[in-house]
């Protein structure tokens, strides 16, 4: 059976995923870029464009960071990572943040409590509107991967609600060495998860501690 | 001048560093003993008797744990870490969690509502009751200290408070892989405060991570 992963997934140290008051120029509310600093010098986010001209990194963030696609059929995110605000779409076109090519390359599941029809993009990105919830939304989404693995991407709230329904598999977590002091905190109400997963860290020198959880067999 | 020191603080992964319902039996509520099981096994802490027969540890975990009282002439501590429930005390002589020979073999500064005269025990130990806002605690805990230096033994809100009034020099806290879900949380309220300190992380074989925090110069 595929797995369901999630990668990448920053937090503050006060364990927000998000900061307050996002916007379409800031995804990340008042956290701003702080959040995914440590990723931007890795050779897997040099490749997407995100460092200038800099040669990537290799060392234990881009041993992380390399992770995120390999083997994923399809990304599972909240409306919120397609495109800030509630509510009803501009319209059919709109593209939210992801611009004419996004990162993704395979389908994207958007949760949406306003469907839409799909939108195809170049570079084999599709994103799929759904409004249901996370047991549903990984059935619709596993059609769509084939026999690979489903990435959930986020935002907070997202993998917050598919760890409470315990369908997370797999999920590797940055804790950056900030305090947000506010925003959307990723651990609320998930009392004793711990038991369910093997859980691992390792700091780096960019300041951050990665964590694993590996799902425990049933 | 003498410094400000938190040492063997210990939070979940969600941040809380109290569990919910503290009574006289449980000190730390529903998370009953599982933010210190990291520290027992160390050669510091058998050496107080909390690991029945074992030889201690020397590792990560016991290198951190071991810096806890070298050069310190004082503790402050709130009310909750004398004993629970607000209130006024039950006679003068209560010694509240302590016993007759407490660990700490110097006096200490509890923060309470409801000052009494002080309590000397043996072995060092006298505890001073103070009705006072952190600034002032420390100056008190100064004149007791010496050179020495002052060491916040917590509780959570305790730490936060000093941490708050930006009265904290070094800190230790070490990172617990359970999620509590509810208590007190120590990062409330401190947006920005990674700004004023040098942070490092460390992982220990026993599952925690130990953070650093070194007050930067001024």
């Amino acid at each position: 059976m595929s797995r369901v992963r999630v990668h990448n997934f920053s937090i503050s140290l006060d364990g927000f995923g998000t900061g307050e008051d996002q916007t379409f120029d800031e995804p990340f509310g008042h956290a701003g870029t702080r959040l995914l600093e440590w990723a931007f010098p890795t050779r897997t986010f040099t490749d997407m464009g995100f460092h200038g001209e800099q040669p990537g990194t290799a060392g234990v963030d881009e041993a992380f960071a390399s992770r995120w696609n390999a083997g994923v059929g399809v990304e599972i995110m909240g409306r919120n990572k397609f495109a800030p605000k509630p509510g009803p779409w501009p319209d059919d076109q709109w593209q939210g943040w992801w611009g004419d090519e996004p990162p993704f390359h395979t389908p994207v599941v958007v949760l949406t409590h306003h469907p839409r029809p799909p939108l195809e993009l170049s570079g084999g990105t599709t994103f799929h509107f759904l409004d249901a919830p996370p047991a549903e939304a990984l059935a619709y989404a596993r059609e769509l991967a084939g026999d690979k693995d489903i990435r959930i991407g986020g935002g907070t709230s997202t993998v917050r609600e598919f760890l409470s329904a315990d369908l997370v598999d797999e999920m590797h977590i940055a804790v950056v060495p900030v305090l947000l002091g506010r925003g959307e905190r990723l651990w609320d109400g998930l009392e004793g998860i711990e038991k369910r997963f093997d859980i691992e860290s390792v700091t780096s020198p960019s300041g951050v501690v990665h964590l694993t959880f590996t799902r425990l067999a049933d």
